[in-house]
């Protein structure tokens, strides 16, 4: 039985909450008010019905319970929530949706409740897995994961991902709510009100399941009480009423991200009746355990031998087993790749900081985020072209700030006879662009190395691009990395190009210089092994030296280096000629295929000519 | 009770299988023996056990029923598998894995008898449920749908938004395999051999499921006798061993991946017993039905009121309705935002031709290889963010020569209150990174209307992006427009410079040069409609005339417009300056926004003034 003032409350509560949602989209002019009706007994029943637990004066206590709206379009919900907590003013989430507002559309970083940024259905469970799995196994805290799902976003595939990886890792910390309440954007959702069909289906990946009445106080609290007593995730269905409170908004289609007209608003709240606006919920203060923490040491030291060629996949393993404990934040997440990616050295060495994401880029990548907002240092790997796979999540995760690092291997066509599926040959461009990432290409095992530290240190998103064939070392031992420095590797007074190339090419582009030199040509070669930041001073420097600057990529063109060194030097009257793969990409031998696609020393060497030729035609400037 | 002659035939074709399998990977050095091998009987099986109806002269026969491997590394098994049919010699399948063999290291269009390029994991039953679609609902023809599927790839989310869409079109002519040998790629599966794990989930999905010994022909063939009499999809789930048939591969970890050595190769043929290179399989007939076809009409007229701002995603669907005469062969997609992308339009006048993909873009993206790959043309609609969910499906699609429209609404910060989460700012580096890929971005609905249409003529992967906002019209009605076009829309011979612009931000620039000119200053305005392939010539035009080009996009600065137009005029010593979204985007009006982006008429007439400032101080040429 619950305390009849309790349940009072907690609709004193809902009905305050109801109206604030309903007011700030009105005073907005847009939003979802009627998808945060549907789940606002849930939602207030969780925070205020004595299960949360939160330190309202420090959200990243490490011993608070996380919630996370999935259905990120419930941002009245979510905002009201919090004003009912106390912890911001009423008037103040009136500003919701307006330029400079915390308040944004969807959650985001801004407001500093949000665990996680979500608006793209699907995510926010796998964010939720992320921040479980590092209670339970790494900060072994006795916080719980609450994660708000809307039933249409159930159809994202990325659900069944999380749910399976739940389950896996018997996340008995972690909750979700279903918010059933039928409708989607524009009509009926697949299941509609079946909610065994939920049942069924989640129950079957290894969760408990417990139904309710999401509008009923009593079954509410008691799925929550219940929920903490179960040695595996558990799903919360609750079938609701989209609109619920307002007769003319309730279970209507049509009302989908609609805010109402002042006067459809006046009519709402006289439904509602008396609203205390005075009222708030009381939340649970969190315990105090102390997160296990790992004090950090030195970086133990390695010696690449330059007489023997490395793959940089393999060098990213090592360097990341080599600089973990200095990083004692650091870990590492892998699609059932590791023995591909290198990240299986690591993997060895450090296995319980280790965690199998098996083939589910998208969760994997959300599971990163969680990790990520809980302050560890996760470092992601696949192949290069399966990034394309979580492209969305990695999108999102700017927008939650989460520091990661995305490393990905068999880039480009040199990876050969598995063919165009297995070949990264836009992940450049990808990654490119995401706001204030960092994208860095080592060459070989050294570079490798000291770039995986600097991608630690580096606060933010870092891609990292290996490459699958052993590359020879280029550097000597200590050679200095930096996040937008480069290497000029050759130069001279007399070089009629520069060489612009990273990874595999630099090799093409020092093969290249080789045969030149021995036919009295010389061009200068620069490492661009920070794509992005790219080194601007020196590239103006070549570009005003050698008056011409040619770029070798194993990668299409849009989007990669060359259209970055363009970018860079676009102020400038030099001529930046691309070498890049331009046609369909097939199986073959490496260098059948690098050759192929002319971004080899030959193809190279001859552009070199090619250009010498052009100049010598228009010795003197054109705009002149 | 089955005729003992033909199991031992099928026994005969499974060794010769087995045989070429290991031989065209050690020929290789490279490929996937063991997990061909553990689906050698079950491929075996379907093909030649009486089931599967294929016209083996004729590929592309309406009536042919479809084989789609999803796990795409079981390639040589494939190929061994039309070599046994007779179709390919047996010495032409070991050339695998060469330079300019059509058999490619995993199924590509290279090979007139690969349905669909796969080797990215997760895709092949979203593409057999576009040729079940199709069989069911748009052909209207007999043929079943049969995709093989590994146990590793259930992982991946795809696969079950494929699974749900499957039951929830009810599609009795699809049946998928599940080659269940337990090992991935670095060690067991998540449920290794629980076979009852995937039958109660893929049956809570919806799907009739049928378990079987996958190496045991009368367990076989009776499956797949039985798959003909559901009403339903049927997932037939295979236990079966790695490297089946070979007593050092079986089940053994550490060789997935792996050719075996000359030496090995000779031991394993010994354990296969006697081969029968001269075996074949007979493969059914296929039936003649006709396929539904629908008359081309002429398409309706439209005319849109230059008085009346339209936004260009409405604009999208009304195109497409009016269009869909002339062009039988469209289909809509949609991923639950119908009513925001247009696409409603559509789907109210041809509701037949239209398909609700829910919440689930991966699925969507396969779904409409599957359909192209049966010739229609399918238009696949969500908001531009939300195709970065599909990257790896949109990617793997141009390895299948699929000629798909995609069209994102809601691009750049211009959306507006909805936040980052709903902004399309990397859409246009995403698929102009596409080989051979058209990217059109209208400005108003006479142009979008056109568009539509080019891109339906346009036999490849087209990416049409809208806006949200509605648009002034700027066009007159019959204006001509074409891929790889542009309009120069002001000009004179004193413009200063040249603002390059497309969509929402085309006008800004007319906004722009209203206000310059006010000012005595002159600016060239180009519709950069077509934002790849460019319209160079023009562009070169406008750099020799006006000597600075100025980019504005509603996208971030990489991979997008700017870097386009750099590229094109790459060789020309004119500054290509470029304004993007290069801040933290937020919520806000859509004037706010734009305008703290600077990508505004503000922002292009601030920069026109400090372009004309640079170009004063440097009268002469700096490298002459």
């Amino acid at each position: 039985m619950h305390d009849p003032e309790k349940l009072e409350k907690l609709a004193r509560i809902s009905r305050l909450i109801r109206w604030d949602c309903l007011a700030m989209s009105t005073e907005a002019g847009s939003g979802h008010p009627t998808s945060s009706l549907s789940a606002t007994d849930l939602m207030a029943g969780l925070l205020f019905g004595g299960t949360f637990r939160y330190d309202l004066d420090n959200p990243e206590n490490p011993n608070n319970d996380r919630l996370i709206f999935s259905k990120g379009h419930a941002s009245p919900l979510f905002y009201s929530l919090w004003a009912a907590a106390g912890v911001v003013a009423e008037k103040d989430i009136m500003t919701f949706r307006r330029f400079g507002s915390p308040f944004e559309g969807h959650p985001t970083a801004a407001f500093n409740h949000t665990v996680a940024a979500t608006g793209s259905l699907g995510q926010g469970l796998s964010i939720g897995v992320g921040m479980a799995l590092n209670a339970k196994y790494l900060d072994k805290l006795s916080y719980r994961t609450y994660v708000l799902l809307g039933d249409s976003e159930m159809a994202e595939g990325s659900q069944w991902e999380s749910i399976q990886i739940a389950a896996w890792y018997k996340l008995n910390n972690l909750v979700g709510v279903i918010d059933l309440n039928r409708l989607g954007q524009r009509g009926e959702t697949m299941y509609g009100w079946d909610v065994q069909s939920y049942v069924r289906r989640i129950g079957a990946f290894g969760w408990q399941t417990i139904e309710i009445d999401g509008h009923s106080y009593p079954e509410i609290l008691d799925a929550y009480e219940n929920a903490l007593h179960f040695d595996k995730p558990v799903m919360i269905v609750a079938k609701t009423i989209k609109g619920k409170g307002v007769s003319f908004l309730e279970d209507k289609n049509g009302w989908h991200g609609v805010a109402l007209k002042k006067d459809d608003f006046q009519k709402a709240i006289k439904e509602l009746g008396r609203i205390d606006h005075s009222v708030r919920g009381d939340i649970q203060p969190p315990g105090d355990l102390k997160a296990v923490s790992i004090k950090p040491q030195p970086a133990a030291a390695i010696a690449w031998q330059a007489d023997e060629p490395v793959a940089t996949r393999n060098a990213y393993g090592s360097a990341l087993a080599r600089i973990y404990p200095q990083f004692p934040e650091i870990v590492s997440l892998d699609a059932e790749v590791s023995n591909s990616t290198g990240a299986q050295i690591f993997r060895d060495s450090h296995p319980e900081r280790f965690f199998e994401m098996f083939i589910a880029e998208q969760n994997m990548v959300g599971v990163a985020v969680g990790l990520a907002r809980r302050g560890k240092i996760p470092f992601v790997s696949t192949f290069a072209a399966f990034f394309s796979r979580a492209f969305d999540q990695i999108r999102m995760s700017r927008y939650s700030d989460a520091n990661i690092k995305f490393v990905g291997s068999h880039a480009g066509v040199s990876i050969g006879q598995d063919g165009p599926s297995q070949m990264g040959l836009e992940d450049l461009a990808m990654f490119r662009a995401i706001l204030d990432s960092v994208v860095l290409y080592p060459c070989d095992a050294v570079s490798t190395d000291a770039l995986v530290r600097e991608a630690a240190l580096h606060k933010g998103i870092v891609y990292i691009r290996t490459t699958r064939m052993a590359t020879p070392i280029v550097y000597g031992a200590g050679e200095p990395f930096a996040v937008g420095g480069s290497k000029v590797l050759r130069r001279s007074d007399r070089d009629v190009a520069t060489v612009a190339a990273a990874g595999v090419t630099l090799h093409e582009a020092l093969r290249a210089y080789e045969e030149l030199e021995k036919q009295g040509i010389h061009i200068r070669v620069i490492d661009l092994y920070s794509v992005k930041p790219l080194d601007e001073a020196t590239l103006r420097d070549a570009a005003h030296s050698t008056r011409s600057i040619i770029t070798v990529e194993d990668h299409y063109p849009e989007g990669g280096i060359g259209e970055a060194v363009r970018s860079a030097l676009a102020s400038l009257p030099v001529p930046v000629y691309s070498l890049a793969v331009r046609k369909m990409p097939k199986s073959g031998a490496p260098e059948e295929l690098i050759d192929y696609e002319q971004i080899s020393q030959k193809a190279i060497v001859s552009k070199v000519k090619e250009v010498m030729t052009e100049k010598e035609g228009k010795r003197k400037c054109e705009w002149a």
